[in-house]
């Protein structure tokens, strides 16, 4: 069994700090890095890539709306070439840090409203892909099992891959238990690690009323920002390890 | 004789228009391409360096300070890590808008208060010179004669390529006269082309103060924004033919 | 008969102009002054405002998304309650460049792609309400007849005008035919100024497939920032002295 | 004896926190909320400035240069006017959070960088000056004793109120030591608070080198987004209050 860690970092702004990128890439295996659109000013960046490079941790480039104030939480209704323009740019100011910490940006994975978006919205779906597949075809696009986002992809001839979200809740239908909701969250490492190793061995997961709903994913994605990150992270990891699962970036 | 003319280019912003790029793009044959830091929102960008691609211009980085506000005219004390890192986070912005339209990052100039602090601020002009040595040192840096930044990318061993400007007055030590003062600057493009290709011919340029001072350049800047500024480059360039000055970019 | 000719204006933003705001304050009797958030640095504000009073101009607010790149022309899906702030924050920053001119902010319109919203937007209308009627529940609120924002406002015991565009074309629903559609733009004066005063006079416009539909407004808006706007507004308002409107604020 | 405290609050920016505000609103009698410019979305403004008025607390007005991704701390060569207008709307944008608290804006503060400016730079020190005397030229200006702007203001007919700083290091001539250099920071609250106290009794302060060097201040800074924040001002105000001073505001 093989999986991809992921996790969103490079979330800092100035002097506003988010979350412990330190501490999480000793734990994952790919880093979704802020593009600066939503979060990550330039010097933020550089660190967070270099570290990244520096632990062996594959550098994945998290586009965003531009919406520093609302952190890319907020559907903005982005005009398709203007959408993809803005993944191009931001593609393009992280490879720089990645240029000159001798790696490259590997894959591509939206971020927060448009990550949301790009699971039905087909027009700003195909604004991303299309970033990507001029940008460079050979990057994969990481999203959610059954988006728009994965379909398009892969009908672009990208490679598409779809993720698992440790400690979020899934519905009957395989999509996640929306944050507002009983049981969008789970707490207890235990269980997420013991729920990520089933989905793992037999491509089910029980889902928020306790039918079982099958997902299958090549990486899994764990939360860097929230209280507790870093012992959820700490937690799942060893329990992976300890059941022989290959941790390695899914590039 | 052989001569590159340069101009700022990519300067509009989302619904705001400035310049006329694609007149302008017919005239020269280096564009300095704003990075979206003090002007040029993505599209713009993309579309800028597309025609100019197309028009076989040379794509230069003309980046400035985060002040969209200012116009990135305002000197702003960047921390030189933060500037570097500024720096690399506009070239690679840019350079993915090259990447797409088939072209690259070729030169790299600053824009406007980066541009005149980096003349005389030797911290501000090695954040810059260390981003271009470290992204690519194989990109000249174009600025004003005599800078610390063409010495500083020169001791660094980058091209510094020193530039002249078209339209602006010059002080008895071969600096600009500042806007504020008489003589800054000239509107008539039959005196401004006669400068000009007698700082070709001869190395010298007639001061404000009417005394002779030496110049030499391989670009020449001609302003994009101004009313006027398509007729006097065009004027500059008719001239600078009829006098077989052979035009192409110095890169 | 009476109306009031309203325009938005202040929309320059630092080095980037647009439209004739001098022009357009000699012709209207309302300004719908940017607020700083999709477009109008405080300087231009500050001018803008000055030279309404100068003017005998009433000053409204024209709050809009936290939108620069986007001109305020893109749904944003804001929380209700950060909207409510939003609004607040730009009617306070426009009222202190109203309290150093020696007048007030009069009014509150929604700008772009807000003001499309709150036609239908239940949530967004009673987020700029809440604002507007927390601020100062003695601020009348314009826009289109029947929108959800008029509806709310006066449930609210807020004053709602309803305003009237002068060159944009109008379904048999009595909506604006949308932009990417043919007849959505009026681009004669004589036949603008010949509708607005039968919608004066009859309360009827002829709508885009020949049908008359019914249209009661105090207010009529005007554009400021394409090419003809000054032509056209000046046009009409000619057009309406002649007829013997009584052309002042609704305020 | 009687002291205000004064402490730097408003400065999270959406999805990022920054201090305790809560506990620090429990401690001082004076609030520099952020305008927006530097820190401070309209909705932490709200809240900030809400909680401020039910604990009493006055709220000032910490305006600041446009720059979020340098937290106002880096100089910016702002004209006069544009300075000037820029320091008006944000004014503006947080009297309408005071409005809708019942409170209102009750004194001027400049933050990081223009607080530094404005100690010696004439022309940033008016322009501060002209916005506040512009507004309401009832407003007191908090700042550094013996600064250009306490000079200025004065001299406009302002009330200028000069500060000590808790927890920094002075210079035999009354400066602050900056952060650089050894002794820039006073990290244990005992010696703070018998420093405070000596400062209050007989107007002097133990510099850096040792010697005595004479301080008169109406009220003490303390801050609220270092680690210890809250400890340190929770120590201080303890033994002030033992010592019997009258804490409240200045205003």
């Amino acid at each position: 069994m093989r999986l991809d860690l992921n996790s969103d970092l490079g979330e800092s702004f100035g002097r506003w700090t988010l979350g412990d990128d330190d501490a999480m890439l000793g734990l994952v295996t790919s880093a979704n890095v802020a593009c600066g659109f939503h979060a990550g000013d330039p010097s933020t960046l550089r660190r967070t890539v270099a570290a990244a490079a520096g632990n062996g941790v594959v550098v994945g480039a998290q586009v965003a709306y531009r919406d520093l104030a609302g952190f890319g939480r907020r559907f903005i209704d982005v005009p398709r070439a203007d959408l993809t323009a803005d993944v191009l740019f931001q593609l393009g100011g992280l490879e720089a840090m990645c240029r000159v910490s001798g790696t490259a940006v590997r894959y591509v994975k939206p971020h927060g409203a448009l990550y949301n978006a790009t699971v039905h919205h087909e027009e700003q779906a195909a604004a991303v892909v299309d970033a990507v597949a001029e940008y460079d075809a050979a990057l994969p696009v990481l999203g959610l099992p059954g988006s728009a986002l994965l379909r398009v992809a892969e009908a672009r001839g990208l490679r598409a891959v779809p993720e698992f979200f440790v400690d979020r809740g899934y519905t009957p239908e395989g999509a996640l238990v929306p944050r507002a909701e009983a049981g969008a969250l789970l707490h207890d490492p235990d269980e997420a690690t013991e729920r990520l190793l089933r989905m793992l061995a037999d491509g089910v997961v029980r889902a928020v009323d306790g039918s079982d709903v099958a997902v299958q994913a090549e990486s899994a994605c764990v939360h860097g920002d929230s209280p507790g990150a870093v012992a959820m992270a700490t937690a799942v990891r060893a329990g992976l390890e300890r059941a022989g699962v290959d941790l390695r970036g899914f590039v």
